[in-house]
């Protein structure tokens, strides 16, 4: 039994990833190579895809530079040092359009051919409210595309599934699930704007990162710039 | 009143791009370089865009061979010389797994960015019946998916919409509508196996349009091979 698993590299595709091993399946990761500032995500991905044990990783190059309007793909700045409080409000400058739909169907594209009727996605609406396509209706929404756009949804069989592991759980809690599952959050990356290779521990990212451990009663393996 | 139009520099796309610009839209044309075997398309997108007047012409990459199974982009042979009344049975061997979804979801994505909410797909349920993602109830559930997927959705400002405006016509139809609307066929390209550079005249896509210039009662611009 396959199915597909987005891996950016971070702390929640890992979770994911454990999540899609757990439930039984043989396990193919895919990341995207689509122009980001933290490129270093890519190697940790593979990293992370061999130690948890995934039966194959691919990255698919994808350029969305070409399309610019976020700050992870265009020359804005990542903001540093905001207040947890205020990240839950309105949609952030990090966000880039639409790209959970265009991974998600590229994933569609490999799921198909690999015959694999289920798909993992780490979205998670506690921490990213903001991104409109972190949302429960949103993955719903694909769901039911996806069943129509596909050979099994026209033959009838085998219904695409996504699984959202994570989307109602707190960063305490997904740590805290990854422990439990053996990832080691050592192999993972979160940082938007690393400094001379190490996390800034500043982004957004970073600080609901360095949140999520305090909170969890555990310690962030990662080593922080500065 | 900004568009975007996907075109591959065939017959129906280049009609499609016709028929966004007589609606009044500046048009934003994407295409796709995406492992298939007929590159030259490419060309014909870039030519069909400037002749029609689109806004601006944009070549996205995305190797979709990564993944193989189709004889679009894969080492299987394109059928030739199949009589049209077979074409419509089960889906063809030339059905690229998920490819007006990841295309579609790449359109969105520059549609996000330039601020645009109507999007143009020259899909055609008629004489593409089996392709699952050719069907009116795919292209409704993709609209209602984007419409979550993006800060258009989230903030409620300008719905999203799909043009499909081929998608009951038949190619002798369609052909008598890019005629009226200036398109000049000479510049396009429909042929999924060229030979030595000319349309082959054989595969499917061949044999559609020249049974459609047939049944339009016109004369196909292209020179065939052999």
């Amino acid at each position: 039994m396959r199915a597909v698993c987005l891996l950016s590299g971070g702390l929640d595709s890992a979770t994911t990833l454990a999540c899609a091993l757990r439930d039984g399946f043989e396990v193919y990761s895919i990341s995207f190579d689509y122009g980001q500032r933290h490129q270093v995500e890519l190697e940790c991905a593979q990293r992370v895809s061999d130690a948890l044990g995934a039966a194959a990783h691919k990255v698919i190059k994808i350029d969305l530079r070409a399309f610019g309007g976020s700050a992870l793909t265009a020359d804005i700045d990542v903001p540093k040092g905001r207040p947890t409080a205020e990240m839950g409000e309105g949609i952030p400058i990090t966000y880039v359009p639409a790209r959970n739909t265009v991974f998600l169907s590229i994933a569609l594209a490999w799921a198909e051919v690999l015959g694999a009727t289920d798909i993992y996605l780490g979205v998670n609406a506690v921490d990213y409210s903001g991104y409109p396509d972190c949302r429960p209706e949103y993955i719903e929404a694909f769901e039911k595309m996806a069943n129509l756009a596909t050979k099994a949804g026209v033959e009838g069989h085998g219904a695409l599934k996504i699984h959202t592991p994570l989307i109602s759980l707190s960063k305490a809690e997904i740590i805290q699930l990854g422990v439990s599952l053996g990832v080691d959050y050592g192999l993972t990356h979160s940082c938007y704007d690393p400094v001379e290779g190490r996390p800034c521990g500043r982004c957004d990212s970073c600080q609901l990162r360095l949140a999520g451990f305090v909170e969890a009663g555990l310690r962030d393996p990662l080593e922080y710039a500065g």
